[in-house]
């Protein structure tokens, strides 16, 4: 049976997170309907990163079998077709190795948490970013962020119903950058806790208002406790933008 | 009475254009609705560009006057709070001389139009780019679009029922670059045609598909004629980014 990889595009607002949950409206559900759709097949789909509900992507990646050989261009125009109603786009389909599989090949996820910092709320990013009316000190953020990277203990970043075996991961890259009226952060890593990212946004966040300073960030990391955790920072701001393999 | 100045951001899929129409949301219609619930006033705002039905804006200028002299502070969040449930948000707010206007005092007025060339349609910016699945030509559109520079005879990109009273306009810049997926077109000038930013863009666009020659985009302003214009680029991508006075 073939094996095909798709990269994902989709505005995570409408949505109950990627994964299928009966009764809900989810972005695995939205494309298992299109497949079927497409080919009369009851297909599950693998995903390198099973984003939580209003989290976006611009690049997460997915695979599947399918009975029959269609040339990739077909299931891809297709499953857009299939997709016209709902907030995901496919942005490229490769027929790949049957041993291939978008989340147990992967070999580094890549996170980018939008805020926009001004005064005015967003009309047109609305549920696309994080609105931070106060200016927040970017270069700060990004400083501080440097005592993340490396492998950590990362309970303190770690939401309480996270599954993953053990609470240590290595970060390979914390960037924060200001881009014009919004500030960026950039994470990469071989894999994440479940809300390691906003939860680091979160208290970056407080370094960038001055209410924590970098050796207050690097302590948080240090007391391995959920508690030490600044505030958790909204979905709405976050994209997973792109997976190596 | 004091007279103010409001900078404004708007999504306008959700609006009938800019200006008021009995019985359809509108962004005027949005604006004065939380003046009146601000202040108590039935007050008529004017505007630098009166934006058609889904086109969008980042820099829009309107203007009005109040009985009170408020702190422009207030008025800002205050509108912002009325305007919660809108997709329209006041940026800055400034009391400004009683002889200015949002309108008759503006020399300049800037558009961008945001063209996502790219095979896979937008997931997240549905509504807010024109979707272009063929690889365009951003250099081409850039070379021809300099013969709209100057002063010219716009009857060609010129909507029929534009109410202006010449067609004649001076076209200060054009600019079109490739900005990663996207092809982005800058058109600025004292003021525009109705419609005359979609017509101009729907014409670069088959220059850049390679449908037109520079000659023939040349030939179209030449020929004076509405008929002589290409395909007009839909509300979607359209963008009033700022005005200058």
């Amino acid at each position: 049976m073939p094996r095909y990889r798709l990269t994902i595009e989709y505005d995570g607002s409408g949505y109950n997170g990627f994964q299928t949950q009966a009764g809900q409206p989810t972005v695995q559900g939205a494309i298992e309907m299109a497949l079927k759709a497409f080919c009369g097949e009851s297909i599950r789909i693998a995903a390198a990163g099973r984003t939580d509900t209003g989290v976006h992507a611009t690049g997460q990646v997915v695979s599947f079998d399918l009975e029959k050989a269609w040339p990739s261009r077909t299931v891809m125009n297709a499953l857009n077709a299939y997709l016209i109603e709902e907030e995901v786009s496919v942005l490229d389909c490769a027929e790949v190795d049957p041993e291939w599989h978008a989340r147990f090949s992967a070999t580094g996820r890549k996170y980018l948490y939008r805020i926009l910092n001004r005064p005015g709320r967003p009309a047109l990013d609305l549920g696309r970013v994080w609105h931070m009316k106060k200016a927040l000190d970017a270069d700060a953020m990004h400083e501080a962020a440097q005592a993340l990277v490396g492998l950590h203990d990362f309970t303190t970043f770690r939401d309480v119903n996270c599954q993953s075996k053990s609470p240590e991961k290595t970060l390979d890259v914390a960037r924060v950058t200001r881009v014009g009226e919004e500030v960026h952060l950039v994470f990469e890593a071989r894999s994440f806790l479940h809300r390691q990212v906003r939860s680091m946004t979160g208290s970056l966040v407080e370094v960038g208002l001055g209410r924590w300073s970098a050796d207050d960030l690097k302590a948080a990391l240090e007391a391995k406790d959920r508690a030490a955790c600044g505030p958790v920072a909204p979905s709405d701001g976050l994209y997973l933008t792109g997976v190596t393999y």
